[in-house]
């Protein structure tokens, strides 16, 4: 495994890998979630190259670029175990030279949920992944379902502006009580992380509503909130039930939805989501 | 030499083109200025290919978008000639489908000259050039000088986005007369087009100024636009003397300038520049 921090290294190694390469941007202190990416990788491609880096133009002013949990050693050693070829670990110059001022952007489908909670953090996300996508050269690139908005803008992005690349989004890994893991959940305490089951329990209990036929979205909405706001450490910030692909909130359900929600468990503000599908029609 | 309309074809015949591959991107309505691109391309690679795209984003609701010349069997004719490879001609619904809406913007240097007097074009300008570039993936791409700032622009979105080319810029192509080669020259009548001459008229007379030791930006811009306004038919929209790789204002002259102008001949815009190089010390 080979450890790269400049650009032009980077580069220069691309050219010595086997065709075809999977890729696995990631902003460290890795968990299962990310290790499944790179297992995911690991079987499509010869080659796997994983990138390491806290992208700050993602943090807006009041989140948690600074706290943000890091272990490189950690993180090289579960990379290693994993096989994957080169882990391309820039640093923030070597991405953001002095007055760099291009970027990439996607409007629509950007502009709700963790859109609206977080100004400029898509963006800031699009044009690192793109400038990654140009450095790295993938063949495929692999995201978690966990940001499931995240993947819906990068798929966008990508069919846009026509990059030569494949998108795969690969399932979220959850602990045993249902939690999805998140470097994040590295924030809480004992008493919070009992609490953070709510946001599992709020999308299984969406998943039953609609089950038992419900389609007024509006109804599985304020059934999770109320879920969540029986938790004293818990603070509903959205609710969403709303087309996979365009992210427009649904009243009735007639197409594939997401219900995705971001919750602050005391200070820590986790997402999740989970995708209702359609009933299937009995055979006739 | 091969036409193709459709991205999916493009990209399935860059795999047949031998290594490097020579781009170069015009609007058509070819004149001897692209065909200098096309020469020197065809210098530099054993593949050229032209692509011919009258991009809707780069014009604003009053520019010239739907009387923009158009000549599709001349410039086809004008590529054979050249030994082009590969003309890729694709419509406007195939570079932008319905729904479409990501945009790559460069800040800083867009924002003075063409950028203030066209709000909106350069993000036109580089979201269809980064398209251009996903699609065809050249090795190297070639613009005119004429445009000095979209060739700023391009090469700054190319470095901030590692955009994995090599921008090359061309010297501006010009009539026996000075003036710049220009697709829109063609909307001039005989007297405006005998006006034209101006634009070049004034460039050399910053460059007299700059020779006889002038160092002061605002009075080479004052004495040049003294030139324009004599002529009944012309309006000029902006003069600058700017830093050549920012674009900023120069007040005293110390570095590589870039002297522009745009002005108005009638009701046709036109552009031109001209680099003023540092006095050349005397041997000690």
């Amino acid at each position: 495994m080979r450890v790269v921090e400049k650009i032009d290294e980077m580069r220069r190694l691309r050219h010595t890998l086997s065709e075809p390469v999977g890729f696995v941007p990631t902003m460290g202190y890795l968990h299962e979630g990310h290790l499944s990416l790179v297992r995911g990788a690991r079987d499509e491609n010869p080659s796997v190259v994983v990138s390491i880096f806290v992208n700050p133009t993602q943090f807006g002013p009041h989140d948690d670029l600074a706290k943000y949990p890091r272990d490189i050693e950690r993180d090289l050693a579960l990379l290693q175990k994993e096989k994957t070829d080169l882990v391309f670990m820039p640093s923030a110059a070597e991405i953001y030279p002095p007055h760099f001022d291009s970027w990439v952007e996607v409007n629509g489908v950007t502009e709700r949920l963790e859109g609206a909670s977080r100004p400029g953090h898509f963006k800031g996300v699009t044009t690192v992944v793109a400038k990654l996508f140009n450095i790295v050269r993938p063949t495929r690139a692999y995201f978690g379902q966990k940001d499931a908005q995240q993947a819906a803008v990068i798929r966008k992005m990508v069919s846009d502006l026509n990059m030569d690349l494949k998108i795969v989004i690969l399932p979220t890994v959850r602990e045993p009580d249902g939690l999805a893991m998140s470097s994040r959940n590295t924030y809480l305490n004992p008493e919070e992380r009992r609490t953070a089951v709510v946001l599992h329990r709020a999308l299984t209990l969406a998943q039953q509503l609609f089950s038992q036929g419900e389609r007024d979205g509006e109804v599985i909405r304020q059934q999770m909130i109320s879920l969540i706001e029986k938790e004293p450490l818990a603070n509903t910030e959205y609710v969403s039930v709303a087309d996979a692909e365009t992210l427009a909130e649904l009243g009735r359900i007639n197409s594939p939805a997401l219900v995705s929600l971001a919750v602050k468990i005391g200070k820590t503000r986790l997402i999740d989501n989970y995708v209702l599908c359609k009933d299937k029609k009995p055979t006739p």
